[in-house]
């Protein structure tokens, strides 16, 4: 989306920011604001044949709060476009089951829904934006990584993936692999820990941990070298590094702040961070252990 | 979506303001904002075979910023979903048409899109969230009418509806009427003049002049006795109450503030508003001359 923006809008458009998972938007008699949009599409994204209306709706929410966890900042409010193909019975039960999980999602996360718009169409789409605050603190960007950071992880990649695999062969989910996949959770309150506590750069795992770090290190012009990847119980490797949607957060931040961290997390009864590699200064060096890290995950294509 | 929402969400969650055109959401540091969200769907709001893909881009950014202008806002920023089939060529033309078309809207409005999200999709869906601000000022409601208030809308009414037979019909379109439902244009300049006149309600023709007209009323809890229908040069009276997509706003004020409106808008080389009725006391009373006006225009079915 980046990228279309600026080739489209190019000049006289603020493009400052769209790297990140948000933007900053200041708003006149102080104060600033974080934004972010994401649409959930049915067969795209999502597969109604494997998760309820419900799970749609609360995916599409925690999503979209996803993006405001990993600028370090705390949700004020969304609003909800739901776009929904007419049901044969007429009585709507697609789009008040998509409402019902944005409700759940909404109310977990302590954000209220504060409007929205509803349309008919050839298939569901739910897209969610989000209005977030850092209460005057400056938001945390992918781009602030520097040589020496430690990486971290908020916790084990691949559960989302992992979840997906296991319903669409019908073994029964264990391990709560299922409902990963199905509720996953915007670190919210992590990405607020994570922010007081220093860190140089934030990125959540929307779309797998490998190209989620890559992007992190493009921004920051940087390298890294992973020395551990961790994996949830019951996923796969390849889904851990490849595995979108876990909404994990990676950060990078000094050896010292990463202590100081771990001990705020685990005070605030929080999982404490894994610390899987370093940044580096070569921004072509991206290895994991003595091998390159290729960029897996979600890629979104367009055209 | 109202009434969805509020079905869905219940208690617990905030449904103050989801009447009105935009929502309003404090700052922490200072500040509020408005916040819209609506989207446009091939097929079902827009025909790719009357309008391009930039139409459509257009028409999106505009139809949310119109939400804007209704309660006297200014933007500040908007966030682009854009939903688009993947194309046989694979050229992402489509996108980048779209694309084009929100950049040409968002610059004519002075709106920076700071965000956004591209997914593929079945059909094109395009949802434009707008964030914007009343400087401080209370934003014009929908439900401030008052009996005796005069009733003015910001222009004739029915272009784009006419527009959109035009096109139809394969006939070239005249006065404009085609461009009208290509690149309808959002009030904005109107919308602050209105709300610093001190108007005492507010909508946008989204839907039809008539539809939008009782959504007043029922928010205001009043009644109206409209006198003058302004139709729009080739277009016809069912156009005129029943055409959605204009984008004129209607509001009410007192006759006094409706002179120094008028006096406002010429003065900002701005058309002066056309004044169509009056507020009155009885909210059963809905009439157009001596008969009663039925709520004519665009309904968002769902279900």
């Amino acid at each position: 989306m980046v990228e279309l923006i600026r080739r489209t809008l190019g000049g006289g458009i603020e493009t400052a920011g769209l790297r990140d998972d948000a933007a900053s938007v200041a708003v006149p008699g102080g104060g600033s604001i974080v934004v972010s949009v994401d649409s959930v599409v049915d067969g795209v994204h999502v597969d109604l044949g494997l998760c309820s209306p419900a799970d749609v709706g609360w995916k599409a929410v925690m999503g979209a709060l996803s993006d405001l966890a990993a600028m370090g900042a705390r949700p004020l409010a969304a609003l909800v476009a739901l776009c929904a193909p007419e049901s044969e019975s007429g009585d709507g039960a697609l789009a008040l089951g998509v409402m019902a999980g944005v409700a759940e999602a909404a109310t977990t996360a302590g954000c209220p829904v504060v409007g929205g718009d509803v349309s008919s169409s050839g298939g569901l789409v739910v897209t969610v934006t989000v209005i977030g605050t850092t209460d005057g603190e400056t938001p945390v960007a992918r781009s602030g990584a520097v040589a020496g950071d430690v990486i971290l992880v908020s916790g084990p990649c691949g559960r989302s993936a992992g979840g997906l695999r296991q319903l669409r062969a019908g073994t029964a989910p264990t391990g709560g692999l299922g409902a990963a996949y199905r509720r996953p959770v915007a670190r919210l309150a992590e990405g607020l820990l994570i922010r007081q506590s220093g860190a140089h750069a934030m990125i959540d795992v929307s779309d797998g941990l490998s190209l989620d770090l890559h992007r992190l290190a493009d921004a920051s012009d940087v390298g890294f070298h992973l020395t551990h990847i961790p994996i949830a119980e019951g996923a796969t490797l390849e889904e851990a590094l490849g595995g979108g949607e876990d909404y994990e957060l990676v950060m990078t931040m000094t050896a010292v702040d990463a202590r100081r961290l771990t001990e705020r997390l685990a005070q605030a009864g929080l999982r404490t961070p894994l610390r899987i590699g370093l940044i580096t200064g070569d921004k072509n060096e991206r290895r994991l252990g003595d091998h390159e890290l290729e960029r897996q995950g979600w890629q979104h294509h367009i055209g």
